[in-house]
């Protein structure tokens, strides 16, 4: 087997991807035995990666069950969570075990859209005007150019935001089931296309990072990107005491000081204390974009007490999710999907709606464990 | 098989596995065939998951080769990259070959140090005064309490933070080649109980998220959180042009249109293409904490013409990453991790330096193909 | 003269002033013999201060003259500038014989609206979710509500944003010539008793941050407060070089470097040299807010080559200025407002583009300093 | 008088501002009689201003009495405000008056260094490691560069930031009782080239914005820029409910809501009510820079119940005053600086002591009056 025509093997059949590792093991001198056993036909996978060698396991646990009262999730569920970090699923199941003692997690979904935003070159803030003009005064031939490049997307609106010579156009569509990206990213070269056409704005990026994507950003924390999505759940004061062994006053207390003051102080996105593990253990097993997690990190805690009993609720500005396209048809991502009842079409809220409570589930376990000053002794049981 | 007694399910066995994703199938009515198919002992990852049923596998290809010339990491690298991102694999392999075409990448780290921030209740302001007083006089002390803790981390500095009622201390350690948050964790808390004992602040939260993880934040983005690394290359004006298909000149104004006056206007803490996309990729391929994907896409990506070439360089303030503990003792992922030469000891800062080099060439070819025009189409083709 | 009377004084004349002033003076044992010699008859200031005891006398200059194209203010100004820094008034003379010279200045207003953002308590998302839906189906009982509070003002739109037990709704208005914060808050309490009635939401505060008044925030750099005004001019290289001592290439990098990546790098919101000195002296000279110079801060400015020619751009997306109400009707600040032909009604939208041209006279001269190594030296000479 | 010649008129005395205000009554054909009622010698501000053409009289006020238990202002103290935004004098002189019976407010700086950050351009990352090493080892050669520019001046440290071929360096500096930005501008340039002499790095702009100056910036709100200062009250809960017709819990919660989740949501720098009022009305009277009014906005406001009674306190992490240059020399302003006992060497730490309980004051007072209603109404009746 030769090296170097292993490694410039492109092809997508099994026998590509055994050359390709081959030649990957001698390029690096080493075995990749465990990378080899994946259970899954590689054509499967050729549309989800390049020069494939085999694949990566990622302990795969469960969290719950939780009970959910959402508008899409509603029942009991059990979580799967992928993850290599002691403690987490464990954290994450005495939030549950908490939360659904105590009648379970409200959610609610407040907004849905996905953004692009194009970045024109105008030749400066008298053409930026015309464009701006034209934009808003051809919303309909703008959904015609969309049209022609998706049946599941659909423009909602176009905002501009002109700077000098630079006009930043932000498109929100809605993308269905599909977390969307692709989809509104043709749909946007479309929409770009035309407006290069009749505005004579020359295109400079489909992506002029006013979208936001995989980036943190203010626009998303406020504008929302993906789904707007809101969990609470009201927690007894016996409850608390029992399972969590703290009382909501202290754990107030410390989401106040932490999440609230503590973020604000370090010019953080993100108040809360580690939305993003439940978000990325959950976008890992269900084949969502882990680089999405960013976004997930913009998300908010609040507790309160009402009387002795806990309130506590995670504000998710931008949720990416989907149940169709990207990694969710893999096979393993598919049955993580399907323990949630949420594979394929008309699940992508409900998968939002979960993914909210399993933050919230998270949030409620570590403020809990820190209120009460156990998080080290959990990672030093559970953990590395 | 009882369910709930599988559910309940605490064990590590092989057979407890079995038992417990029984148990999820039948709550579910789900068939986890594929996330049965695990190559590796349960009990090597008892450290790193509960409730495990399985394993997810991440389609895993490699980028490169290309060329590195850093302080740690030397030579040409094929890199591994979990993904089901249709065309990044093939996008970033096209940024190494071009960087490598050009004499390679360089790339260096400028400060390492990983944080925890405690954050303690004080009477008010003149006890919060006393407090630092004692913190900034005790340097020792605070070294002795780390020492009865880790052999491998070691106290840097401690920063003080007052505000009211609440004192933050934003500790800094070196961790070796550990990422090193849970021996920084298990230190702070012995740290904190010394400080409470002298000073009578209470501990509110050994997090008190200044430190600050898993959330965007500037204090991260500004004074670095694990390794802050720069990578750049210098790439001809030739090479531009026959293998990106565009013009220096023509990448320089995307960048920043998009990255600098786009991401800014967006309220954005990353001034990159996709920074964490890349990060993601060769953080779940090597047994990284994914959600630390969230302060890698804080990086800054500059392009500049020099005459006809293009230089690029990205700054990454917080590369957290290592080479021992948490998922890095996983089979595959040990596997991925020797691919580059980077499994055990001594080699965390070349895995940082591979990250950014990595993330540079992902950006140098998502800038090329926004600045040609290609995005919507390079998914099109290879993606979902 | 009993030092506690005086200092209780609290009339409006002439006398009273001297009252209180000598009070004052006793109480302190200072004499304020400069603060006493005020033009103005007390009672013209009754609705601008309490307690009076004199006037501060900031030194007034002019920059100018520039030539102006703007869609409100054309033509040739001189502009009033009260400040005690030295080397500003000349630094924006200087930019504004540039600009002149090289054609004069553009400059649009883009948006208009001035926001207050109440903050309402709620039992939870469900609670939220029905008040949002009243308040998206009754714009028209909120406008009848603001019509009974002024005439002036205009609802245009109200936008919420849910958090758990916490209901935030952005109210945008039109302001006429007004600034409008007196206007819009008045009206806004009004919206709030209705929605309070309609929907069982409580009031927290008619104030909830999210306006965001006198505090930088995203949410106005992104969707604007008051004016969104962008100014341009293009600069030939030919007086670049003879004027500015530079060259369009030397300017651009230093924008590039300092307001571009030094901004970003310190997680500034200010992508500009020194847009608040503008526009604190031109504010205080005319009777605005000078407290609003922090949203006049949110501004970026962008400086291209084409050919041998520099570009230069400012956008200020938060310009909230008035030209009746405030301090514009006390003698010197209306007579500061008539040297621009901005007093009184219909001349608001001209002074934002007149702070917006005097911004980017200021950012050029600045930048053309720096570029060439002259600020130091610009303030031994003429400053402190 | 020819209007030409009165404009371009550059002489400082009274017949010169006579002659230049005439020409611009001339141009703008408007009488500018106030704006002549100066009574200073336009020699006194010479170094104030260029083009002068009279002042602007801003209206003069006191707060207080207030009692402050500091440790450089010890005692009470009737604050000077200008201002002509009605009800801001009597809120604050509400808050002064409840912080006093409740025993006084207590203050204390932690932090004092004015900064100035360069950015240089260098060759690439390899340069900027060179440059950054001679930096770390020669600060006594930078020492004696300071030293020949300032005899109050000290440089405290120097902090490097690479990126790319940009590498900025912040200098802190001592500054004694100016606020010392032309001091440190004029010593960061005798550094500058140094470094560019040892170094080879070009100088781009001695100030590369990450100093930050007059621009908010998360770089000031964590490592503060001039003082940082806490301030804080103790108000028993019967003077709440009695002076301000509220109750500590209702404050606080409007506290939580408003400035810690609302500015959160906003994407804030400021967690307060309305800091930057306090601080413009000061910083105008007694010659401060009104656009660093942009830096105290950075504050940060916290209420907490300890039992019924109220704590509140605020951080200001960058207040940037100084007694001594500047506008403090003008006559007014100089009176006002004596009423506070303020004026000259050894005076701007208790100005800044002043300064952050004047802000707490008028936080109290806000904050109240949104807790009990009261907000529109006061502007109705004593605002414009």
């Amino acid at each position: 087997m030769n090296k170097d025509t292993g490694l410039r093997n492109r092809g997508r059949e099994r026998g590509d991807v055994d050359d390709r590792r081959g030649a990957a093991e001698g390029f690096s001198n080493t075995k990749l035995e465990n990378i080899s056993k994946y259970s899954f036909d590689p054509k499967a996978a050729e549309k989800n990666i390049e020069n494939m060698i085999g694949a990566v396991q990622i302990p795969l646990g469960f969290a719950g069950p939780v009970l959910i009262n959402g508008e899409h999730a509603k029942g009991e569920f059990i979580v799967p969570m992928a993850t290599t970090e002691g403690a987490l699923v464990a954290s994450v199941s005495r939030g549950m075990s908490v939360i659904t003692a105590s009648g379970g997690a409200s959610v609610r979904i407040f907004r849905d859209a996905m953004t692009r935003a194009p970045v024109f070159r105008v030749n400066g803030i008298s053409h930026a005007a015309d464009a701006i003009d034209w934009i808003s005064k051809n919303k309909k031939k703008m959904d015609a150019a969309v049209k022609g490049t998706t049946s599941h997307g659909k423009l909602i609106s176009a905002d501009a935001f002109p700077n000098g010579r630079s006009l930043f156009v932000r498109l929100s569509f809605e993308t269905g089931d599909a977390m969307g990206m692709n989809m509104v990213t043709i749909a946007s070269e479309a929409v770009c296309r035309l407006i290069e056409k009749e505005t004579d704005a020359v295109l400079v990026s489909v992506s002029g990072n006013m979208c936001t994507d995989k980036k943190p950003a203010w626009i998303n924390a406020i504008e929302g990107r993906g789904k707007t999505v809101v969990a609470e759940a009201l927690i007894s004061g016996g409850i608390v005491g029992t399972k969590l062994h703290a009382s909501a006053e202290s754990i107030v207390e410390t989401n106040i000081r932490k999440n609230l003051i503590g973020s604000s102080m370090a010019g953080s996105m993100g108040h809360n204390a580690h939305a993003a593990n439940m978000a990325a253990a959950l976008y890992i097993a269900t084949g969502q974009d882990p680089a999405q997690v960013v976004e997930a990190s913009l998300s908010m805690t609040v507790c309160e007490s009402i009387g002795d009993d806990l309130y506590i609720s995670v504000r998710m500005p931008s949720v990416e999710v989907g149940t169709v396209g990207g990694g969710t048809k893999l096979p393993c991502q598919s049955e993580a999907l399907s323990m949630i009842g949420c594979l394929g079409s008309g699940k992508a809220k409900k998968l939002a709606e979960i993914v909210a409570v399993t933050v919230l589930a998270g949030e409620l376990s570590t403020l809990a464990a820190q209120a009460s000053g156990q998080l080290g002794k959990a990672h030093k049981e559970l953990g590395r």
